[in-house]
């Protein structure tokens, strides 16, 4: 069963003298985009920052194989979307509204507050927080057109305040999704319009005689919108430059070997270059697990892209005991973290980096990707050690608030003028000195 | 006094035919780097993440005109910093101690808290929040060596409760900052690296031999740092790209002139780009603030920087009334915004994008840059309208807690299973399914 050279998945152990060599391998990511994907972005951009709707009509239909003439042709109308909702069957109509409602309750508890206090001399400071006025969201078209991504996105954005949510999601060939637009429906979007690719990052970043410019563009999409994402951050905010999902699942042994095949399967189908590692003290548990993979894998409908994923970048991992388990959570910090094991909270404290924890054998990472109620954009490749989850939080800013009264003018103005002097800023001293009373 | 062909500032008006055009052309900003910034700091960044040390020793004594051999020859110890600050005038000491302590107590009302709550079925849902392990801070070396920076930047790290806090700062010909050096001891801040530019920046992102990979980047920096920044962005987190300082001054007429034109100077004397707005419905005052601009310019030490600043992106704006006024700052989103009115608080809730809100005739902003608590690090270039003041939150992150009882695990299964169809992806299905009882 542990024969590396004809078996699905990677076989490594921390004991083995090339360990951390090989998982660096594994690990290492780079989506950075070529010259060729640059330059063709940077044009596009500056296009559609030019000539607005046009600019963005000819790339549509040059990308994505249409013919329209006007961008009213590239948006979708409110009725459009509630008609697809009112059109699904109804089961998944129910589990689409049950997940948006989740989603919602979860997310409604990471709103922060405004705060401020007074001093004894009467100033105040505090912090406000307001929503965004617009949010952009992509949502990738084709295979990977999601409506889950959809509620994602979009119901923090609501939840925030945010005044207006536009979408954009590429529509290749002109093939609607019915899912994504119910969802659209659902979330609340204001506008929907079917571009993608760098030509929509650019009409949302810059705005066109159409598309209202937005403050903050969310969501995956390919190389050409991961490259505009990057190149008109600053213009307006952006979520996070996203790589492919992973998963890493920690075993003690004691779980179906069937479940955390398919688990780890449930990344890897997601495509090639998803990553799914697992990671066990328990040798003949991850024997059981590597036939429980050669065993289901060619029952599964995306079986290519799965053992593709699995071959390229799986790995079961044999590791010492549990700490050794932890250091390597925090190491790769892990966009979704499966501890299948026990005790799972006892666990929590040493965890310093990972998207979203899974705990315990029953919570699969696909409840997270539906319906759990956490948002399932996650940061990926090790981004964990400095991003969190999409939330609330990502469509809303903090203004700081200072209201000195006339003595804490004074006072503080004695500090800042030492300071400001020993800057040789005095401007910014003599404004200070101004409201220093004698 | 409203003569525009000779006066120092421009003089605009909301009811002028082209004041939205000559709005946008003050306003208008791009910090873009060019081409041969971006192929130079690219071939830093690519050397120092080959050749580590060696590579950060030769770009530092290139670009900072030094000759040294190695980098502990680039590093400044905890004693060095310690003696700085004990080697200060008491007057220095005392002000930079009071400063990082009213710092340090308004960020500790920032920490966001771990959360979670229990579902009927007793599935758990939840956030917990940690720190960064390391944070990098850049400050800039040369004339614009502040040491408020170091105590801006680092004390909320240390708040966040960041392990590791390492400083890099440029030190041309060698000269040392012995207030930058004493502020990073009252910091706590952990490494200091007497390197800067996009070498410096390369290695915080990537780690040498010498310098250890950190998490986040912060702090302000010239284009090649700035550039060095976005295209390291994603290896690690970044704050934002900053761009001129800014303060636009709301006044109701009856605040001292001279007071407003020193605060204006307290922007424009940063730097020949800075931009200094003053907007009022009082047309007689916007005639006595000139007057005292014109006046007042010629006692400044800074004069020749500050009145470059006014010509170049300073003005001064009539507008009809306050709500004319607050469009302008919701258009503007400004950094520094003072509402030098009588009842400020009034205003408030009409506000909602700006950096940090001085309220009140006393409180200048150089009470904010230096001592008043809040951070002075602020969004720039109207980015306001998404992002927020440099805090605590910069140096913590979130992870997802998912913790489902089986019988929660059921329930959400059969729904996941619904969705993730809809998908088609049948691994996160079945995945799902196994957990569903029958």
């Amino acid at each position: 069963m542990s024969d590396t050279t004809t078996a699905t998945i990677a076989r490594l152990s921390t004991s083995e003298a090339a360990f951390h060599q090989r998982l660096n391998a594994l690990l290492d990511w780079e989506g950075v985009s070529d010259k060729a994907v640059q330059a063709r972005v940077e044009e596009i951009l500056a296009d559609v920052k030019q000539r607005g709707d046009q600019a963005v009509i000819e790339a549509t239909n040059r990308f994505d194989r249409l013919s329209v003439e006007s961008m009213a042709q590239l948006r979708l109308m409110p009725e459009q979307l509630k008609k697809a909702y009112d059109g699904l069957p109804a089961e998944q109509r129910d589990a689409l509204a049950m997940a948006a409602e989740r989603i919602k309750r979860y997310h409604e508890r990471q709103k922060p507050t405004s705060w401020q206090y007074e001093e004894a001399d009467g100033t105040v400071l505090g912090q406000k927080v307001t929503p965004l006025d617009r949010a952009g969201i992509y949502v990738p078209g084709g295979k990977a057109a999601y409506p889950s991504s959809v509620l994602m996105n979009a119901i923090p954005a609501r939840v925030a305040g945010v005044r207006e949510i536009v979408m954009v999601v590429p529509t290749p060939d002109g093939v609607l999704n019915d899912l994504v637009l119910a969802a659209a429906h659902l979330a609340g979007v204001d506008y929907v319009f079917t571009i993608g690719g760098a030509q929509a990052v650019a009409a949302l970043a810059y705005g066109t005689q159409s598309v209202s410019r937005v403050d903050k563009i969310v969501g995956p999409g390919n190389i050409y919108v991961a490259t505009a994402k990057r190149a008109v951050f600053g213009q307006v905010g952006i979520d996070m430059i996203a790589g492919p999902s992973e998963i890493m699942v920690v075993s003690d042994g004691q779980t179906d070997p069937d479940w955390i095949a398919m688990d780890l399967f449930s990344q890897a189908e997601h495509d090639e270059d998803a990553q799914a590692i697992l990671v066990s003290w328990d040798a003949a548990h991850l024997d059981a697990v590597a036939a429980s993979i050669e065993r289901l894998l060619p029952t599964l409908e995306r079986e290519k892209i799965a053992r593709a994923s699995l071959n390229r970048r799986g790995a079961l991992i044999l590791c010492t005991d549990q700490a050794e388990a932890v250091e390597m959570i925090n190491r790769i910090a892990p966009e979704h973290l499966e501890l299948s094991v026990a005790e799972p909270e006892a666990w929590l404290d040493d965890i310093r980096h990972a998207g979203a924890i899974f705990m315990g054998r029953h919570t699969s990472e696909a409840l997270g990707d539906y319906c759990a109620g956490p948002n399932h954009v996650l940061p990926t490749s090790g981004t964990a050690r400095f991003s969190s989850p999409l939330g609330v939080y990502d469509f809303q800013k903090r203004s700081s608030i200072i209201h000195c009264s006339p003595e804490g003018a004074s006072e503080l103005g004695k500090v800042a003028s030492v300071l400001a002097r020993g800057e040789y800023l005095t401007a910014h001293a003599r404004s200070a000195e101004y409201r220093v009373r004698d």
